[in-house]
């Protein structure tokens, strides 16, 4: 398992005053590139995409400014053109702010097909 | 049925070219909020908010700056406290890009409890 | 002159319930980037990139949810390799949500200077 | 002169792979509200909101991800109702991103008027 801490940032907080919900897949995609970063830069160069193809995501407790939010990840199932993550998004201190999922494949942005 | 478009902006785009996909739900969300504004007005007043529990996506294709992009909402279920909606994001000519479902509970902000 | 109008998403608003100030940018790159699309892709294909280099926005009014939003463009200075832009955002009856300028470069990504 | 880092996230990156213009904007946002967390919540209390009435920034150099990304603040003007920020983006290597200024005024939300 793989645990990182996000950044809120007020931009990220909607009219209701809580981070919007499309932002929680940001904040996913921003701990994951980090976590790729370099297999993500290997991939490039032989123009391989990693895409995401489905996601699925259970909110449980609004995110306000100011809050802690730390993401773990772990590999929930490895395919041969795919593979799925799945993420807990939580304080660190007993609260669970999201469950989620993401399916993502590797696309040979050359050959137009998954690699 | 509800049905309605959404238009695509450069800063939707990501690294790849293509609209980020937190993005989508962020389409979803304008058509919603287009279809419900008058109810969210309504409810807004009595301090009660929608808020999303649940969402799926399943990403079909990718949506490029320039490309048409309709959304069709229907609903899916109604129970006491929640309902399900599903969409499906396509360009009106054979091409979806995405198919999702989204599950919102009415909740009261005075009382903090489900309405 | 150009004009253009542009919609609001729900995404669109911060905490205040205001369209959020840096949105205001988005918004004018939304419609520049509709008016010169033809221009921008003939350029992408030499590699050539129009870079902002300058951006100075005076915010008048805020923009809420529903409210109609038009952008007049007109082409302010022309250099050689740089042109100045002036842009207001107002709603077609007497008020204006802001007034900006924006300098654009364009930028030989090959050669890696201004073009 | 206060100082704070940002973290870059990939969708803060646009389809020319460099952060998006308008997100240095969000970025000088997160500093500012970081910095001004405490006076900004008893403000909040009073009903009382701080807006930006005019912004400027110079772009010197793209921002990719994995970037350092450093923000100095610094107090430019205070005048009875508002007050000017002046910030440098940079890498705290000898890079600077950005330079821009930001006007700000105390509105009160209550009587409609500056503060």
């Amino acid at each position: 398992m793989y645990s990182c801490e996000v950044e809120v940032r007020y931009a990220d907080l909607d009219a209701y005053g809580h981070v919007n919900h499309a932002t929680f897949l940001t904040y996913l995609e921003t701990v994951r590139t980090k976590l790729f970063i370099n297999e993500f830069k290997e991939l490039l160069k032989k123009n391989i995409f990693l895409i995401i193809v489905r996601v699925e995501c259970d909110y449980k407790h609004p995110i306000h400014l100011g809050d802690k939010v730390i993401i773990d990840i772990k590999t929930d199932e490895i395919k041969r053109t795919s593979f799925t993550l799945s993420y807990t998004i939580h304080n660190g201190n007993g609260i669970t702010y999201a469950e989620a999922k993401t399916t993502l494949v590797s696309f040979d942005n050359r050959k137009k097909k998954s690699y």
